[in-house]
């Protein structure tokens, strides 16, 4: 079974439509299947049939589209962009409702409609009427047979039977489940009769199961079998208030149960579940699994709600998303990760690449001493940058990362050898080299990489590896940029430390550069990191920028 | 200066406003701006002033409400909802925009008004008129001085300084320079004059900042310095074009500086920013720093848009938020990320907790040559168990965690001398105990263990040490739980093994799942998983309940 939650990549965002009234309050009508269509990663379209002047206390005002007006912007939708579901909500009239029907079977005369949930508003909670009673008639007779689902709740369920002299009187789980047989009856492939309004218990249930033990049931709001450490702080028991959804389809019925939930925030539940509905079926989910997850997503917008306003406040549509602390990567800013990390860190990076050790070393100028002391301790650094890579390549969980790690540790070795080169030509032999004591600014460096790597998993040891290899590349093209302009400071002939210059502005280092960019974005968009996670890797970012620094100041004042 | 992207919590949302006209489409008007609110984290608030029907072709028709149904819509929010900062979009005609400016004027009476951003919609991008020119009086003399910030493109300032008889061709970046001082003196707070129309590059900055050295500029959409490497392939250059934004504040001009983009994807890219700087000012920003969070999410949502329709598509209003992998806790199910491992692993977790050799230890039955070897195998796992926490001691970041770790050990060593005590009465002496060949399936899951403290950070490890903790807890009061049914098969009295199941059942064993449940529920809200992290949790938690029934099968098949 697939997760919940996980949608697909933006780019494959179904375009879905709701078809309803307004809400100026924000809490019902278009703007909750709005809400509802971004938090569940759906591009929303909608059609206007009425605007309401309503908030959380009630309904001050109607002003109905005109149904020529409704029909228009049908056209202009359905024409346009190809819808994979849709709903309506309050219709509001009999010609409104008729246009929608025209509309939609003008449209779908030669090809099969998508998924169409009709949520058959008629009364709002606060007990202003959304559905002529004129327009009952069209809603079932026309719009029903059109629909995959229906979702009427008890109150709208009781309207539509009585308006077909059919038994209409819904007190009990056993009156839902005729109900929602009879509403089948009626045309649509589905029926959601929803039981928010009927309190019914688990001993309700078991009841109703051992006269009809062919209904399935699906308890996803309810503690299952061996799960007794939940059991801690709140008990299910058989007398607990549950609701409980019937689904009706044509050969089976599902009992949905879940914590009848004690809540005043409330305002726009209908159109909610229905909106994500829609987005389930969008998504090619199937009815039951639409319903399970639709009803999931509604109930925890209902209890992570705060108040607002002073009747019944809105849903909480937001709770399944989370913000990205990086930005996606686009045409103009292929590099979101290193921007943000340089820009969050933007005095000390320049107070690394641009150090006086750098500047000095360019035009030629730096004293031998200088030089000499800090090849000797990035010497003994590369060997905890090695064994970085190596604890790098022990935290892998692919070939492809263990391969790329050791290719790093082999490029060390390289650079080592370089070390040992320069090393010989300035008169200083391995055995030197070997005995040379560590400063503390090496010690601190090395260590610091080998503690992050022992402490987090591999992206914040890739983090703390990014540091020296993206500034020493920064190095070599600042350096570079800086020699090719008109009177530079820059004094590449003659530079005793050319080499230096050209071996890390060269292709093969700036190739490593590239691939440790690479990395670096991929890993954010692939494993998106929270907030606090973002915090964890800019911080070990600026700490491995402090460490270099510190490193250049030690080779300067030769500590 | 705050990171980007970062926002309040939930219960923390501003709720916001716009007045403004409907798009069937969903990609400009009120739709562009309940999707960008409920992508900043905002509560969306709607009042509409006009239907259209629309779509990424362009207007099809307009319908306008009636001026007293846009006051009443505004009086239902404002009476009801306390809003931190709004904006005004597509007006349409003077009855209107006076019927807007009105109800605004009666609501703030006798208190400030909250931020107001103005979008002095006038025509669409492809060419239909969206507010009457009798309108344009009202806009200027009425609405602009309520502003804190007017956000006109090119041709609405054009339109409007020509209006007021003042220089309006906009030609050029000093051109804008003039226009948006102009502007600024018909009464706004602040003017945000749009380039997106007229074609800059960075050498006219440079111009411009050589006569008007006051000026800030803000380069946010470019390298900046520093940045050599992310060079490699996308070139900023003096001749690029570029959209230069010009911010007019009161004695301050700022200019904001990006690569202008060539792209289909505009359609509502007006009202998209001004609803992200409504949000940033409900945020609580100042007016250059809402500018710039504003223009980097709107340049975003144009550059990572996927085509739609046929025409001018919308933007991707969905970029800076992703999918929660664990649900937000909430009363009827605090446990949420819990729930979800056991949901998942559904079979594994009960073939583990009611195993064979649970239910034969519950009667009594079970063989005495099983239960020994187990607890002497279950000694030897302990030694990696605890040692697993005081890796867990040394990843931490915290003197809590690291004392929680440490407590823990200090729990396994009581429960090792558990064992040893149990063992002494079944005739096992210590040195035994010493000598006991580990199994394969107690290497296994020990070195396990270990292996994933190697990979991952401190999350990873607390996942992988959560099966053993809970799963002993489970089986504890499950059989506890079975123990009180009538009739029931678990044998108490006189049972071997009753100290065993007394001790997991037990009060202390207890306490301590409860810490191990909302430490990894703590865990998930504080930062939580991406997809892929929750996978890689999700895997970690599944291998150790294997293990743990492989831990069981080996004590009943004494291999």
């Amino acid at each position: 079974m697939a997760l919940p939650m996980l949608r697909a990549e933006p780019s494959k965002m179904p375009a879905v439509l709701t078809i309803a009234g307004s809400d100026s309050g924000g809490g019902a009508g278009i703007q909750a299947d709005i809400k509802t269509f971004t938090a569940l990663q759906c591009y929303g379209t909608s059609v206007i049939t009425a605007l309401t002047a309503q908030n959380t206390t009630g309904v001050q005002g109607v002003h109905p589209a005109p149904p020529t007006f409704v029909k228009q912007q049908l056209h202009s939708v359905l024409g346009d962009i190809e819808v994979k579901a849709m709903k309506t909500g309050m219709l509001f009239d009999a010609e409104n409702t008729r246009a929608v029907v025209s509309a939609l079977k003008e449209h779908y005369a030669d090809r099969p409609i998508p998924p169409l949930v009709c949520d058959p508003v008629c009364v709002s909670t606060s007990g202003h009427t959304l559905l002529n009673p004129d327009a009952v008639e069209v809603l079932v007779s026309e719009l029903f047979p059109l629909s995959a689902l229906i979702t009427p709740n008890r109150s709208e369920a009781e309207l539509v039977l009585s308006h077909r002299q059919l038994p209409c009187s819904i007190e009990s789980l056993e009156d839902m489940l005729r109900a929602a047989r009879d509403m089948l009856s009626l045309g649509p492939k589905a029926v959601l009769l929803k039981g928010g309004h009927i309190t019914s218990t688990m001993e309700d249930v078991e009841r109703v199961l051992t006269q009809r033990p062919d209904l399935n049931v699906i308890r996803d709001g309810l503690l299952g079998e061996n799960m007794e450490i939940l059991l801690v702080n709140s008990k299910d028991t058989a007398s607990d208030a549950m609701a409980v959804d019937v689904l009706q389809e044509q050969d089976t019925t599902t009992l949905f149960v879940r914590p009848w939930i004690d809540s005043t925030s409330t305002h726009g539940t209908g159109c909610t579940l229905s909106a994500a509905l829609v987005c389930e079926l969008g998504h090619g989910n199937s009815v039951v699994d639409a319903t399970r997850a639709a009803s999931r997503y509604t109930h925890i917008a209902i209890e992570t709600a705060s108040p607002m306003g002073s009747g019944n406040g809105p849903l909480n549509h937001l709770h399944p998303i989370i913000s990205r602390s990086v930005p996606l990567p686009s045409r103009t800013n292929p590099h979101p990760l290193i921007r943000t990390l340089i820009f969050h860190t933007n005095d000390l990076w320049k107070a690394y690449v641009e150090h006086d050790f750098v500047k000095q070393l360019g035009s030629g100028t730096l004293a031998r001493e200088s030089f000499l002391h800090f090849i000797k301790q990035d010497y003994l650094y590369l060997k905890y940058y090695a064994r970085a890579y190596g604890l790098l390549a022990a935290k892998s969980s692919t070939f492809s990362s263990i391969d790329a790690a050791t290719k790093t540790i082999i490029n060390i070795i390289t650079e080592v050898s370089m070390h040992r080169s320069y090393c010989a030509e300035w008169g200083i032999d391995e055995d030197e080299l070997r005995r040379t004591p560590e400063s503390p600014a090496t010690t601190a460096y090395g260590a610091y990489l080998l503690d992050i790597g022992l402490q987090g998993d591999s992206s914040r040891l890739i983090m703390a590896l990014a540091a020296c290899l993206l500034g020493y590349g920064e190095v070599g093209l600042w350096l570079m940029k800086e020699a090719a302009k008109p009177n530079t400071w820059v004094k590449l002939y003659g530079n005793p430390y050319l080499k230096w210059i050209q071996d890390y502005s060269g292709e093969d280092y700036q190739a490593a550069v590239a691939i440790g960019i690479k990395t670096l974005e991929t890993m954010a968009v692939a494993d998106p990191p929270s907030a606090t996670r973002f915090q964890e890797w800019l911080g070990v970012w600026q700490e491995c920028t402090r460490l270099e620094k510190g490193f250049w100041d030690m080779a300067m004042g030769l500590l």
